[in-house]
């Protein structure tokens, strides 16, 4: 079994996550949702996502609505710019890109952004026929991937999902900037829920139709870019960077000196995301930041940089680096009338953006990935202890001699400053195991020493060694340990 | 001014929250959002609901998706029943709820679930017109408040988004208990968006069509629901009922032996959740449970009380506490054909369900408005100390002699552990005030004895008061003051 299925496997019988409305058969694709032990990693990975970045910048957090009137995706370029040219074979039904399917066919790169005409007279050039059943295909027609909403009680309004939580920062902007009496450079974060109607949702929560993002948007002066202190404290950080089919590890002040990395505020926040994930227990071996080329990128990017983790399914994404400018502030502005500057040192200006787009969903899953090893006797998913969705699990050795009871007082104990589980069914080698695959760090067991001396033995996971604590130290021990 | 505007007033000029797009004139109503001192307090408002009621009470939480197909919903009979009657003035164009206006116009109570033709009856029969225009009325037509969506590129399938966040948890009860090993009772929880196509959305936060729900799902065998251990732990508590047009304060023991509430079990999440709802700083005196009369409860209710709180408009329900019964498991097994019974002591059974689905952004408001308070030379928002969305503030004395130095220092040091805010501009007293209005509880001063003998001063928000602290004191001193 490859480390994908095996963690699916695990995801699926441990309740960590699972496609929703799952017990209906014709449940559409691309949507999944975290059981228990999923709701609290994932609650604990935004927790580190607002500790090392959001509250180390002293960045301001919002949280905007998920649906959004239509003037705001005509003015982020979304209406127009967010499709994808579809094909239908005529005879089997099925539904393709027809960029992809051309590009198959001839070995030529084509651009996503031609327009309907251009693909049809490519899809004839090269006789392009369905690559299931041969049959032949329509016409391609341009799909936007926003998902619509009529709101009132004649739809009369048109909206939309948002397909990012970038948006609502862009267009809260003014506000935000004035009520917090803000000052250049300043960043913004929102994490949340966000949709696109993908046509080929896949491999759980890689690719989702409903994805949980972290976006941090950074609104600078592009004139002083290279103005920025922070710098200084990363600058002999080493980032992992693809450059000629290779990894190089490189300072970000060598980056910066040689023209790699544009500039030192970019450098700053791509430092601190690499720092980031290695706090979530992700190997640093398997990181690496690519640039991307210029049919990559997103139509409102500049320059654009993904930091991208391998799995056992090749190089993921999880964070979309891009250098937007002013195309969304200057969009807003334009199409709302608003005014979107801001004074900077007696300059007016409009802001420039950096933005840090993290997939929640895929990170969640590369960091399990990352983090199961099946070892001879046990699977153990090592994840970071702050980030284990079990901290402490109780168990008594066995079901008399007042153990039961003593467990029961000491979880209750625990439970009040830790995520705790209580367990006392079947052999303690096999809670050892159940507590091993779901990460639980910290198993205490309540043995006949305890009723003597009231200390209690602690296995760590990793190491399978056992240590004795005294129950009344048991709180700042745990605390010590998970740092 | 009332509350509700000092409430407003506060919320626009300092971002706490207002409405989304606002850029855009013609954004639909209802639809808000939180700048960053409201999505600080909110979010501290739902990290005290999971420690007050999901963690207190060993709940399991789950998060699942916002778009859910349409098989769920005729499962639940959303599809079917989650629906207005709506007449749209055929001069002036707006649209009304028919059985309000023909309440209004008749003086008679009219059911809200009449067949269109019914209504159209009473129309003609008490001759209703427009309120506004006195123009005629079109045909009565039911309008499902539900958002539809379609899926696929050829929009396919069919969804929703979810009026309520508690079917996620319904359709996913059988893995849930399953990979949990769960035992009857057991509360499953939830927070997430919710998502409403309101006619008449209205103030602010009140009644939007985009909602913060966090709600709670326990699953009991209904022949025990008098067996309930945990209920001994509230029996004294007294809660507040609305009975014969007055408020009652009765002990829990008493509302269950004399039929007030029907069970232990009921009475003890009631409890709870008022315990809960002593902890946001709502005033005890304006909290009350209302039963809710046959006319008024939501279709799938066999019993409802309505958790509601006093406000400057009137009382406003926070939290609906339904009595499902097994309404929505029987349902969805039905349609799905899985099977959703579990054993309980060797009964097989399709458990009952009794909800508290809490408003967020309702209580949010409630919260502000209960806390407000205009006294004679300042605004001030005396919220718990646990809720204030800015926890310290940091202020050198004057920008000179080392002060602002180690001012930065501290806040440096403070901002690791609590939410802190760093302001040296403008007089001092101008400075506390912008940090009351605000309801930061804890206004640091570094002063000229600071340099001498490293204590700071700490003035109280609430009694204006200042205390000498030193400075490796101070965290201590702040996280005990917190609780």
């Amino acid at each position: 079994m490859s480390k994908y299925d095996d963690v699916m496997k695990l995801a699926l019988e441990r309740g960590f996550f699972f496609q929703s409305s799952e017990i209906y058969a014709d449940a559409p694709a691309g949507f999944w949702e975290y059981g228990p032990l999923g709701t609290s990693m994932k609650n604990k990975l935004i927790q580190l996502w607002r500790k090392e970045l959001v509250k180390r910048d002293e960045m301001l957090e919002i949280d905007g609505s998920v649906i959004m009137p239509e003037d705001v995706f005509i003015a982020s370029g979304h209406l127009k710019s967010f499709v994808d040219p579809l094909v239908e074979c005529k005879k089997c039904k099925q539904v393709f890109r027809a960029d992809k399917i051309i590009s198959e066919k001839s070995g030529q790169i084509v651009p996503e952004r031609l327009s309907e005409k251009e693909f049809d007279a490519l899809i004839s050039k090269y006789n392009v026929r369905c690559p299931n059943c041969k049959g032949e295909l329509s016409k391609t027609k341009i799909f936007n991937m926003m998902f619509k909403v009529g709101i009132g009680a004649k739809d009369e309004k048109v909206a939309y999902l948002r397909p990012e939580t970038c948006q609502s920062i862009f267009v809260d902007f003014p506000r935000v900037f004035r009520t917090m009496r803000c000052k250049l450079p300043i960043a913004i974060a929102q994490t949340g829920r966000v949709f696109r109607n993908e046509i080929s949702p896949r491999q759980c929560l890689l690719r989702l139709r409903e994805i949980i993002q972290a976006e941090i948007e950074v609104f600078f002066n592009p004139s002083k870019a290279n103005e920025f202190e922070k710098f200084e404290s990363v600058k002999k950080y080493k980032l992992r960077m693809w450059i000629d089919e290779k990894i190089v590890e490189i300072s970000c002040e060598d980056a910066v000196s040689k023209g790699i990395i544009s500039n030192k505020l970019i450098a700053y926040y791509l430092a601190i995301l690499q720092q980031f994930y290695e706090k979530t227990g992700i190997k640093r071996e398997n990181m690496r930041f690519r640039t991307l080329g210029e049919d990559e990128k997103a139509f409102y990017t500049k320059q654009g940089l993904d930091f991208e983790v391998l799995t056992s399914v090749g190089w993921i994404e999880l964070v979309a680096c891009n250098y937007r400018t002013d195309y969304d502030l200057s969009g807003h502005a334009k199409e709302s009338k608003k005014d979107f500057s801001v004074i900077d040192d007696g300059e007016k200006i409009i802001p420039h953006v950096f933005e840090l787009s993290m997939g929640i969903d895929r990170t969640l899953f590369c960091i399990m990935e990352n983090s199961f090893e099946r070892e001879k006797e046990r699977d153990v998913l090592k994840v970071p202890f702050y980030l284990a969705p079990i901290t402490c699990a109780v168990f008594p050795l066995v079901n008399r001699e007042g153990m039961p009871e003593k467990a029961r007082e000491i979880y209750e104990m625990l439970r009040k400053n830790f995520d705790s589980f209580y367990d006392d069914s079947g052999s303690i080698g096999r809670r050892y195991r159940r507590m091993d695959e779901v990460g639980c760090p910290f198993c205490i067991t309540i043995d006949s020493q305890t009723m003597k001396d009231d200390t209690v033995t602690i296995r760590d996971r990793d190491s399978m060694k056992q240590v004795r604590v005294k129950i009344n130290e048991l709180n700042d021990w745990i605390k010590k340990m998970i740092g």
